[in-house]
């Protein structure tokens, strides 16, 4: 930890938007740094000063020299210290949100830049949270995060995961395990009706993802009596809400043995068990399956991992939504809806939503668009990066 | 009415796009249309067989010679008869969608093109539908309608609108009355926890508007106990929906003392009556009046009219919503929540944004992007018109 007094400085190049940053983006690309031998020498998840052109210090920021995005401003105030009383003052506007918004502690705690935390990610199951350090300046200070965590909090355990990809990018490890008590592996998590299962230990990234909650409630509108098919469904975030919304049958399909026993699991915790059926097998080949065997059902969900996680995949992955789209179409009854979801930072919603609709159109199947959903209020944004949502869902009715 | 095998056909150029309308395009630009002397002369709301340039039969369209938008298809069948039968599936398609989505019938049943129906809008109020036809196709196809409106849903009555500024455009005249039943002159409208009561008779357009319903919900998960203010309030859509969620008190602010009225007796039918407050006022005077009486809400909602209703209209509506922003960012209290609303078309929601976040800054308040959110799903678009959503509302939280 450096002293505010000793800390060094990063000066933005003359050409740079220096009144970007006054304004609040909390970003600072590296074509926009002076990086001098100095600059590139700051040990990744320094503290240092940022200034502008003319030497006036603009902000707090932290530095990762070889990121693309080099700094991220921490606070308006250069002199800022960043110890346990400046994490609880962040954290509790985080959690007053969730406060207000949620009646069980059941959230996503902390959205990163959109929380004023660049790089953390917390999720909250209960009594336990799941942090997730994604960058160096956050590893540095565990310590005085855990404590403000569960001061603020009051939780009693916290849970260090370091599945996020972007930890080898800062250099960092992939250690996970236990910053304070004794975290369950597993947690019985109370959502939109249904009660799933959180395996903290194995699972991935945070074992469950609360982004997709007000798509789940979307969808479980059309659930009452429905056949529904809940495809990459890990552990059976839409197949379970609608079949506590009443469904007449759900059908869960993943390519993982362990998130779907996860959805077995919390189908007989729901009170389901007996509406729900799974499948373990590769989602393409699912569907393609399904519709030899003349399967239908009046609901489809197709919430697959993210087919362009980078702009040079965005042809690619632009490919597979559509192929899931054609591929799905055919097994929805006439008048049944299509939820097709897409985490895919690079697909933006209009190319997402195209390439959907040719693949619903190359099924041969009109269609109404009735929603179009993000992720949950639990996952503010930075109102600098409105445009870095990263979840688009279209709820598409397929015509008689 | 043409017999099928009489009508006239009207012709794309070989520069225009044969196959997005094979695809289901349903709009022909007067550009991409032969429109000679025979065309020219065919009186609005015709139905013409659409032919692609080399003659072949594509569509059953019906023209509007001096609208932009010259011809929308009505079926893919050229030789499809637009009888009571016609109206009736295409509205049983569209009653099975809101039959889905509520459990009360007072919903937009049908959406114009989104429901395969170019030009109509259709409120359902329980017992009674308010007709608009904005096309004069539609105007000369009221009695076949009618009938089928009432053999779908069973309402005893059909009120007819002619308030759509469409209508001017089309030829059509502004006389709106009764088309079947005794249609009341007001109605209580459940909706979101609230009761709301619609004049049909002198309202504006169909007296309540239903596209916000998903927003209205939203909005009140922040109204525990919360001050709301609901700028541009029309008949107290989103305060009464705060109040019946637990406001601790609403004022509402519009221009049209008859629309406060309404609230005023929405408030009474929601028994909420004594935490409910009207101001006729300018919202803009409102708004500053407000900020010198040091006025403090945890909600403020600003849902004004069209700022930016065509392109033309775009920097100034865009300055408008800047400036509702701006004015209203300082009556929110710390860590309180601001909904943005605009439904102008020509704004587009990353423009509308950043309007809004330029507002918001110049007050000097910090914020996070809580929620994007649009029209209900009782507004459906046509797949090839995803674009044309024109209602965009935002959740800002502003911070401590």
């Amino acid at each position: 930890m450096t002293a505010p007094d000793t800390r060094p400085t990063i000066r933005l190049k003359p050409k740079a938007d220096a009144r970007a940053i006054r304004h609040g983006m909390p970003w600072v690309y590296a074509d926009d740094l002076v990086t001098d031998r100095r600059t590139k020498a700051l040990a990744p998840g320094s503290l240092a000063v940022l200034e502008d052109a003319e030497r006036a210090p603009l902000a707090l920021a932290t530095i990762t020299p070889a990121s693309k995005i080099i700094a991220r401003v921490l606070d308006a105030d250069p002199q800022a210290e960043i110890d346990q009383a400046w994490f609880s003052t962040r954290l509790a506007r985080a959690l007053a949100l969730r406060e207000t918004l949620y009646d069980a502690p059941f959230y996503r705690l902390v959205h990163a830049e959109g929380d004023g935390l660049p790089g953390l990610i917390i999720d909250r199951f209960g009594d336990t949270c799941v942090l997730q350090p994604n960058a160096a300046w956050l590893e540095a200070r565990l310590a005085p995060l855990t404590a403000a965590l569960q001061e603020v909090t009051g939780v009693a355990h916290v849970l260090k995961s370091a599945s996020g990809r972007a930890r080898a990018l800062e250099g960092l490890d992939d250690a996970s395990g236990p910053l304070a008590g004794a975290p369950p592996a597993r947690i019985a998590v109370p959502m939109t009706g249904a009660t799933y299962i959180a395996d903290l230990a194995g699972g991935q990234k945070t074992g469950l993802f609360y982004d997709q909650r007000p798509n789940h409630a979307f969808a479980a509108r059309f659930a009452k009596g429905a056949r529904v098919l809940d495809v990459f469904s890990h552990v059976g975030g839409f197949a379970l809400a609608a079949l506590a919304a009443g469904a007449q049958s759900a059908l869960a399909v993943d390519g993982s043995a362990p998130a779907l026993a996860l959805a077995e699991e919390g189908a007989a915790a729901t009170g389901v068990a007996d509406r729900f059926a799974t499948r373990k097998s590769d989602a393409f080949a699912a569907l393609e399956t399904l519709a030899t065997e003349g399967a239908q059902f009046d609901l489809v969900i197709c919430d697959p991992p993210a087919f362009a996680p980078a702009k040079s995949a965005l042809g690619q992955g632009l490919r597979a939504y559509e192929r899931v789209a054609r591929l799905a179409a055919p097994l929805v009854a006439p008048g049944g809806a299509l939820m097709l979801c897409s985490c895919s930072h690079a697909a933006e919603l209009a190319k997402f939503r195209a390439a959907c609709l040719r693949g619903v159109g190359r099924a041969g199947r009109a269609s109404q668009i009735v929603y179009t959903g993000g992720a949950g209020p639990d996952h503010p944004l930075h109102p600098q990066l409105g445009e870095t949502g990263y979840l688009k869902t279209l709820m598409l009715r397929l015509l008689p």
